[in-house]
């Protein structure tokens, strides 16, 4: 029998009549025809609730307890909703991850898949249960102990379960109705995309565009799992939602598919470096192991000598979310104080957000970037760096003219027209 | 090393705050040299809370899909438990019922114990963990689903790894401070045991003092397992609370106990009932099936002639709790409707209690039914129903003189006065 995976988030199961509303799109799934494997989270809030215990009891927890005590929530819901299904008379039942087995890595919290064993599902399917229900974000170590995936890998979890049982497709439920060209909140032209590339999501989803987990994606796009984003408050039909599918099956694409944008960047120059090999390395390991995500980089032609030797210096500017600031500072301060790395101050400006346009197309268009410039000079909007991709070009700019970038970049790209 | 079961119930681990004060005693223990097993129920409300939703989802529940959702409240507080005593610095970790793993039946929302198997804690504690906290009331099934034991089972999860693990003692945390002579709410002057038979507390139990699950003494009784009851709320030490143990523990015994009582109780007569071998079991058949749960049976000896036929008839009398008096009747007319009993009416008495005195002391000591009769007399209360066992006494009367009945027989007996 065909088989689909269909995945439901905190909101979409956030109480029992959610949990029925739900329900109700796998009702309509099994009888189309389809095995279903039906991932869910916990009711939205309860992770929250159970993370804030842990970190409330011990501020540096163990991360086998946090999973064991985390994990609970989707045990929760998977029960209810196999409850709730056979109600309907659709054989069910739930799978924790530990009885599936889920295996993964030990990395509690951070868990990643090993392997997803078939034999004990489709046992069951061969049996006559029409539907798996299974507790998302989790699995089981080596060890035997509970892991979990960190936070959206309820999503990572029914890619893998697509992978693994060869699904026809992967729907992602969630609390809007697909994917959109930009955000609808910045301008009502945004319009919602029937089709878009693994690659062009990736884009987006690591852009800011919350909708799906980047790893997700990246997963689905390995192993060509066709994913669907679609609403669970919405009637849905096969036709519903955006589908996230190889580049193959979109036939005509626009050189620009979307406009994403990040509202609180900072922008940092190391003024004055020395130019020499080894000095990125030195600038950006630090950084790193201090979890700081730096995003753009941009290194300056040497120009200058170091304090009037002959070495060769540079400036170093990067871009990193606002809030990591004071750590990327206080990493950036122990370097220098330890002699790997000399510069002659360290600027900061923390008033920026950077905005992106990502499209496959620019692959076989030139000029994309032109266009862009042009278009953001028109506004009056100044560049600040500038950064791009084989699929993407993202700018940072002040933060106030975030959204009438936004909207101009819409405009040029003619993104409100569909084909 | 020596080693200690240590339970604690719902109310003591209601809140983080409260799951400290436990885990604090925990750390006593540790520190006088044991080796713990910590046993937990959930927060208290929580499994409230779970079952509500199975119940409103599903009325006729799948039991199966019941414990996986209502299992994970311990779950939690397993995992809350360890970090607490993580953060106390004693080397701790939770266990889930299928990781240790605690083999069960299959009998879902009553499983029974098969086999708790000693290699994985055993292997823990050798490598210098000093604590193994368990999520108590749950178990796996020979089909690796998760079971649970029934309401009250975290006591009988406490008494099973005692005896599985050689305890010297298993602690019962709960919100009194031990075994009483009688309810303390009833007279003033109600007293606590220091120690108390397993015997002696079966009776108590099954009677309605609702301190200790009847089954969890059972199985304590038959492994002689020491069992204390004792407060989570108090300071302790080792001379807290009440032992329950082995009557050979107990030097010098009172002839009676306790007093306990059961105040909804009725009373039902089958008027001229034929007196055939077998009629016994017609009547208590269908009673048992219908789950009414008689306690005293009295049969009248037959004099009478059933409607002038030579066949010998009697009155049959029995008690239950007043809320399954519907489903007795009904059980008892589609009986006689079946033609498999006959009787003339059915006389039913919905304002009795039952009192009762305990006491292993009565297997030696003639006469305390006498004293407990006119003591009873003295205060003016009829007796409806008289039933005894070994080491009990209870009588059926009119639940207006419950209390008074209650305090008559604590004087008669001097259960204020120690030793």
């Amino acid at each position: 029998m065909p088989l689909l995976v269909m995945k439901f988030g905190g909101t979409s199961v956030a109480d029992l009549e959610r949990i029925r509303n739900a329900a109700t799109k796998v009702r309509a799934e099994v009888a189309r025809g389809y095995d279903v494997i039906v991932i869910v989270s916990a009711m939205s809030g309860k992770t929250n609730e159970l993370v804030g215990w842990v970190n409330e009891t011990s501020p540096l927890y163990d991360a086998r307890e946090y999973d064991a005590v985390v994990s609970s929530g989707e045990h929760v819901t998977a029960g209810l909703m196999a409850l709730t299904l056979q109600e309907m008379d659709v054989p069910a039942r739930s799978w924790q991850g530990w009885q599936v087995p889920i295996q993964t890595t030990s990395q509690h919290g951070a868990a990643r898949f090993v392997d997803i064993p078939r034999a004990n599902l489709d046992a069951k399917f061969s049996e006559g249960f029409r539907v798996a229900v299974i507790a998302g974000f989790q699995g089981v170590s080596p060890e035997g102990r509970i892991t979990t995936l960190g936070r959206g890998g309820s999503d990572t979890t029914a890619v893998a379960f697509a992978a693994a049982f060869d699904a026809e497709r992967c729907d992602i439920y969630t609390d809007v109705d697909g994917i959109y060209t930009t955000d609808p909140r910045i301008t009502s032209k945004a319009r919602k995309l029937d089709k878009i590339s693994f690659e062009e999501m990736l884009e987006l989803a690591s852009l800011g565009a919350k909708v799906l987990q980047t790893r997700s994606v990246e997963l689905a796009m390995r192993y060509k799992v066709r994913l669907r984003v679609l609403s669970s408050f919405d009637e849905t039909d096969e036709t519903s939602g955006t589908l996230v599918c190889d580049e193959d099956e979109i036939m005509e694409s626009k050189v620009v598919s979307g406009v994403a944008y990040s509202r609180e960047e900072a922008k940092l120059t190391l003024v004055t470096v020395e130019d020499r090999p080894g000095i990125a390395a030195a600038i950006f390991g630090p950084l790193a192991e201090s979890g700081v995500n730096v995003d753009m980089i941009v290194q300056n032609i040497s120009e200058k000598d170091y304090q009037g030797s002959d070495k060769p210096v540079t400036d170093m500017t990067f871009s990193c979310p606002v809030d990591q600031v004071g750590r990327a500072r206080k990493a950036l301060e122990a370097a220098r104080d330890a002699g790997s790395i000399r510069y002659e101050k360290l600027e900061i400006d923390t008033d920026a957000a950077k905005v992106s346009v990502v499209g496959i197309g620019m692959r076989s268009h030139a000029g994309v970037a032109a266009r862009m410039f042009s278009a953001l000079a028109q506004e009056g909007v100044n560049i600040k760096v500038i950064a791009t991709s084989e699929i993407k070009i993202s700018v940072l700019i002040d933060r106030k003219y975030m959204e009438l970038a936004v909207q101009a970049l819409h405009d040029t790209f003619e993104l409100d027209k569909a084909g």
